[in-house]
C-alpha cells in the first residue's frame, strides 16, 4: 500500500511523565525565590510549527495542540487551551494537575488578575512572548499586585535534561526563477519603505520575512520550508543575515556574503543592543516580535517604532514569476489530488480504508509528481464524524474505517518549490443524505459566492466573509471559522496580513493568493468543506466603472462532488460558474493523467444539467 | 401654496465678518501669552446640532457645517473640513485668512505635529473636546515640542459680545405610554450595568442617554427634542440630574425630585470633583465625554473608568411600547409621504416646481398629522445634480427648479412623540435614462438584500455591509457612505452603537432600529437612494436552526419608483419582495388617505409583472 513520509500518525502519551516534571520546575521555582511563571507553547520567532526542542508546552504537560500556555504556581497549575483544543487536552493531560481554561474566554492575563496576589512573583521569557503579549502581562500583574519577572533563558530549559538539539537544516538559496525579483532589488524596496516610516532600521524578526527577502529556505521547522534566522536592515548601509553558519554551505554563504553582513545568531543581541546605544529608530511588530528584542533596543536608549513589518505586505503580494509558478504547482497538484480521488471512489466503497491510508495515498500520488518537497501541513483526513473536527489529525488511535454513508473530508497540501498548495474535498461514500446534500450545496454556493465576487480597490476580507455564510445562515446555520487566509509562495500556508474573515482588515490587494473554504460541521455526525486557492487579479473591464475593480481566479483544479450537489438549489449564474470550473479542470488536468483517471475525470466534471 | 415652520432656507454669509473675528482673537491670545487656539465646531455635549450660543465656528469662519475645527496661530490659521464640505468651505470662508485642511487626511493632530514649533503655546478648552481627542492634541503638541495649555471658557466666548443666549427649552416628561418603561426600571438597570462593570459611578455625558434614563424630552437643540443636562448615576445612592431650573415647571420638576436629586449645572462640577475627592471609580465614555470631566474627577484622585456608557446599548434595544409607536409613527408618516410624492407626480412634471417647494410641501403634508413635533433634521431636496451631494441642505442661493428628465432625491424625517422617522425616495420626474434605471435598479437590489437578510444573533453591522453593494461592486460602482445608522425613539435620527457599515462593530440586537440606505451618486449628473427604517426582530423559525436567527422587518411605509426599476434585472425572490412591500404600502395606508391619493397609490404599489 502507500506510505506517509512527510507526516507522522503517532500518538505521544507523555501524561504520566508530566507528574515529576512539574515537580522539577516547582522546586527550580522555590530556588529562584519565584512563585510561578508562565510556559507558552512558543519560540523565539512565534513560528506556527515549532522545533522539537521548544515544545515546552507538551513536554511539560502533554498538551500538543499548535496554540496555548500553561501557568505553574507552588500549588496548582493550569492550562489555557482554545476551543478547537478542548478535548484534546482533557485526553493528554493529567487533569489533577492542570485546570484547563479557555485561552479566549479565560486568557492567561484574566486569569492573571483574579488568581495573583501581592506575594506573587511570575516568571516569563521574554524571548517566548511578543511585546504585545508582555504588555498584556505585565497590567495584568500589576492589577493583581504581583510581580513579573524576566526570566532568561526560560526555567523549563534549566529542567529539561534530555531536550533535543536545535535544528540545523541547510539554507538554499531560492532560485530566481520561483521567487521572481531578487534579494539586492527587495532589499531596496524595504529600504524604501524605511524612508517612508522615517525608521533608521528594521529588525525582521519573522523567518518567513527573512526568507522572503533574502531569497532562502531552509529545513528547521515541519512542513514550511524556513530557516531560523533574524534579520537586521537598515535605512542606509549593509543589511545584516544573523543565522547560524553550519546551515551554510561554502556556496551558500559565499553568495548571501554579496548581499549582507552574515553573523552568528549571538551576534543578533549585540547588534540590537548597538543600534539601542547609538539611539537609532527602530521599526519592529510588536505583535509577532519578541518582547527581548524590544528590551534590548529600549534599554539602551534606542526608539522603537512599533508596526507591522512593511515585508508583510510585499511578501502577500506575489509577482508575475511567484503567479505563474503558482499556477503550475496548482495544475501538477491537481492532477495527484485526481488520482487520489479516483483511487478513494474505486476503494472507499468497499468499507475497507481507513483515514490513515487514505492520508498515505493522497502523499505518495503527491510524492509521485517528482517535485513534492513536503506536504504543507498535516492532512486533516476525517470520516463521518472526525470531519466534524474542523482541526482532526489522525493517529493510529484516532484512525477509523470510511463506511459507505459517510461523508470523508481531506484537507492537504504540497509544498512544491514553485507554490504552495492547500485544497479541501468533501466526498460522499455510498449514498449521501437528503441533509447532508442540502448543506454541501448551501457550502458551495457560499464558495461561488467568494469566487464570484467582483470588489472595487480598497475593499478587505471582512468585507466578503459573509457572502460565504449567507446560504448557511439562512437555515440557522454557520461555520466557526475564517472563510480564507493567505498562502505563501513556497513558505508558510498561513500568510498574513490579508484574509477574509470578519478580522479580516487589509485589504485585497492584486497578486495575493487566499485561501476560500466555507464548510458547515455537525458535531458528532460529519463535516462539510470546500476550499480552492484563489488569487486576486483585475477583474474584466466594466465600461462605465469609477473604481479599478478586483475579482479571484481560481488556482485550485479538482472536480468538487457532483454527487453532493441539489442543482436546483443553485442559481443559473451558480451553475454557469460550477460548469466552467469543472470544463477547466478537466480541459488542464486530463493530459496528465493516465486512461483510468480521466475516464474517471470526464465524469467527475461534466456539466450538472445533464446529471 | 405649502410653507416650511420646522427648517429655514437662509444662506449665512458671514464671511466679510471673519477678518476682524480672527484679529480680535490674536489680540487675545496675545494678551494672554499664546500663539495659537483650537475651535471645534463642538458643544460641551458634543452634540450633532449645537444651540447657537455654541456655533463658534461658525461665528469666526463663517462655516456652517456640522464637523470641523479651527486652528489660529499669530500668522496664519486653518480651517479642517471632511470631503463632505470641502466645497462649502471654500464658498463660506475667507480663504485669505483660512487655509482649508482635510479633516480626515490632515486633522489637526497631524497639522499639529508638522506646522508647530518649541515656542508654540496652544490653548484649548476641555469642555470642549472628547478625552480622547484631548489625548491625541497632548500628543501632537508633545512631538512638535509645542505646549497645551488649558483655556477655560473658550478665548471665543471672550471676545464673541452678541453670542446669544443659551437655550432654555422646557423639560417635558416622556410619558410611559412612548417609552414603555419607567425611569425607576431603567435607574435599576444601569444600577446592575454598574454592578458589572465594577463603576462606583456613572457620569452620564450624552444628553441623549440623559433623555432616555429620566424619560424626559426638551427642545435645546433643532430637530432632536435633548433637553441639555447632565447626571450622575451611583451604584449605590440617588442620582443627580444637572438641569438649569428655568427650563422645569413646577410639575416637572416635582416628578423628577420623586427619581433623582435634581441639580444646577453648574453644581455638576463640584459633584465630579467630589467624587474625585471620594476616590470613586467613574465610568465615563472617552469617545464621547468632555476632557473636562475627567479632569475633574482624577485631578482630586478619582479613577476615570473609561468605556462605553451603557445606557447607549440600553436605548438602542427598543421595548415593546417603542416599537408599537415606531410602526404607528411610520404608518402616520407614510400617508404623509405618499401624499407628497402623489402631489410631486401631479405638479414636477410641469415644471414649475423648486426643490423648496417640495421641501415646504413634504413638511406641510407631515404637520397635517396633527402629532409632528419637529422634522427629524432638514429634508435634503436635491433635483438633478444636487441629488448626487449627499448632505446637500437647499437655501435660497442654491434653490433650483426640478426639470423633467431629472431625478428628484428626497431624504427627511419626522419627529413624533411615538417615534423618530427617516425615509428617503428618489423619484423620476419625466423620462427616466437608461443609466438611471440601471444604476436605481442595483441600489434597490442592495436595499432587498439588506432587508431580506437573514443572521444569526452577534451579526454585526459590519458584516452585512457588503450586501448592499455587491450589485454596484459588480459595475465598478459604490457609494461613499455607511449603508445604515441607529435611529432613536423620539430622539436622534443618529443613534449608535450599532450600524450597518464596515465600521460596524456592534451586533445586531433584536429591538435595534437602523436605516438600510445604500445610494449611487454621479457627480454633477444625479443621486439615488432608497432608504427605508428596518426594525431587527426574530427570523420566522426554521426547522434545523442550530443559533438564534435575526432578521429585518421593514417599518417605513411608502412606494419606490416603479418607473425607475428595470424588471428583469431583478431575481424572482426580490420581485415577490417588492410586490409584497408595495401591497403592505397599499393596504396599510389606503384608509388613511384621500380618494385621489389613494387612486395614485393603488398604481404606485402594483405589482412589477404586471408593468
Amino acid at each position: 500500500m502507500f506510505e506517509a513520509r512527510f507526516q507522522s500518525f503517532e500518538d505521544r502519551d507523555e501524561r504520566a511523565a508530566s507528574a515529576p516534571r512539574v515537580g522539577a520546575l516547582r522546586t527550580e521555582l522555590a530556588r529562584r525565590g519565584l512563585t510561578g511563571c508562565i510556559v507558552p507553547r512558543a519560540d523565539r520567532q512565534q513560528n506556527e510549527y515549532v522545533p522539537a526542542c521548544e515544545e515546552r508546552l507538551a513536554w511539560l504537560t502533554g498538551f500538543t495542540g499548535s496554540a496555548g500556555a500553561a501557568i505553574v504556581l507552588m500549588e496548582r497549575a493550569v492550562l489555557f487551551v482554545d476551543g478547537r483544543y478542548t478535548l484534546q487536552a482533557r485526553e493528554q493531560v493529567d487533569t489533577s494537575l492542570f485546570a484547563i481554561e479557555h485561552l479566549v474566554e479565560t486568557p492567561p492575563e484574566r486569569w492573571i488578575e483574579t488568581n495573583l496576589g501581592g506575594h506573587d512573583r511570575l516568571a516569563y521569557d521574554p524571548w517566548l512572548h511578543t511585546v504585545d503579549g508582555a504588555e498584556k502581562l505585565a497590567k495584568a500583574c500589576d492589577a493583581a499586585g504581583a510581580a513579573l519577572v524576566v526570566v532568561e533563558p526560560d526555567l523549563v530549559d534549566a529542567i529539561w535534561t534530555d531536550r533535543p538539539p536545535p535544528p540545523l537544516g541547510a539554507v538554499t538559496l531560492h532560485d530566481l526563477r520561483f521567487a521572481g525579483e531578487s534579494a539586492e532589488d527587495k532589499l531596496t524596496r524595504i529600504r524604501g519603505e524605511l524612508t517612508k516610516l522615517r525608521a533608521d532600521a528594521l529588525v525582521v524578526s519573522d523567518p518567513h520575512a527573512v526568507a522572503w527577502a533574502f531569497n532562502i529556505r531552509g529545513a528547521d521547522v515541519a512542513h514550511t520550508p524556513l530557516p531560523l534566522a533574524f534579520a537586521i536592515v537598515p535605512r542606509e548601509g549593509r543589511a545584516a543575515l544573523h543565522v547560524d553558519g553550519r546551515k551554510l554551505s561554502n556556496d551558500v554563504r559565499h553568495r548571501l556574503e554579496g548581499l549582507a553582513d552574515v553573523r552568528e545568531p549571538d551576534d543578533f543581541v549585540r547588534a540590537l543592543s548597538a543600534l539601542g546605544a547609538e539611539k537609532k529608530t527602530v521599526r519592529l511588530d510588536q505583535a509577532t516580535a519578541a518582547d527581548a528584542l524590544a528590551r534590548l533596543i529600549t534599554s539602551r536608549g534606542g526608539k522603537v517604532a512599533r508596526g507591522n513589518c512593511p515585508i508583510a505586505l510585499m511578501k502577500a503580494v506575489k509577482n508575475g514569476v511567484e503567479i505563474a509558478g503558482a499556477r503550475a504547482a496548482h495544475v501538477r497538484d491537481g492532477a495527484a489530488v485526481a488520482r487520489f480521488l479516483a483511487w478513494l471512489d474505486r476503494e472507499a466503497p468497499r468499507g475497507k480504508l481507513t483515514e490513515i491510508d487514505a492520508v498515505a495515498a493522497l502523499e505518495s500520488f503527491r510524492r509521485e509528481t517528482g517535485l513534492l518537497k513536503d506536504v504543507s501541513f498535516p492532512t486533516i483526513a476525517g470520516a463521518g464524524a472526525d470531519g466534524a473536527v474542523v482541526h482532526y489529525r489522525v493517529t493510529t488511535r484516532t484512525n477509523r474505517t470510511i463506511v459507505p454513508g459517510e461523508l470523508f473530508l481531506v484537507d492537504s497540501g504540497g509544498q512544491y518549490q514553485d507554490g504552495t498548495t492547500d485544497i479541501t474535498r468533501t466526498v460522499a461514500v455510498g449514498e449521501p443524505s437528503a441533509e447532508m446534500r442540502d448543506r454541501f450545496t448551501r457550502v458551495l454556493k457560499g464558495h461561488i459566492a467568494i469566487a464570484r465576487a467582483v470588489f472595487p480597490d480598497g475593499t478587505t476580507g471582512a468585507q466578503l466573509d459573509s457572502f460565504a455564510r449567507q446560504f448557511l445562515w439562512a437555515q440557522g446555520l454557520d461555520f466557526d471559522h475564517g472563510t480564507g487566509h493567505g498562502v505563501g509562495s513556497y513558505l508558510s500556508v498561513h500568510e498574513g496580513p490579508a484574509r477574509i474573515s470578519k478580522l479580516g482588515t487589509a485589504a485585497l490587494k492584486r497578486g495575493m493568493i487566499l485561501s476560500n473554504e466555507p464548510g458547515y460541521y455537525k458535531t458528532g455526525a460529519y463535516g462539510i468543506r470546500i476550499e480552492n486557492l484563489v488569487l486576486v487579479v483585475e477583474a474584466p473591464a466594466v465600461a462605465a466603472a469609477e473604481k479599478p475593480l478586483n475579482a479571484f481566479e481560481t488556482l485550485t483544479l479538482a472536480p468538487i462532488d457532483r454527487r453532493l450537489i441539489v442543482a436546483g438549489m443553485l442559481t443559473l449564474d451558480e451553475r454557469a460558474w460550477l460548469d466552467r470550473y469543472h470544463a477547466r479542470v478537466d480541459a488542464t488536468l486530463a493530459p496528465l493523467l493516465d486512461a483510468e483517471t480521466r475516464a474517471w475525470l470526464a465524469a467527475a466534471t461534466r456539466p450538472l444539467a445533464r446529471a
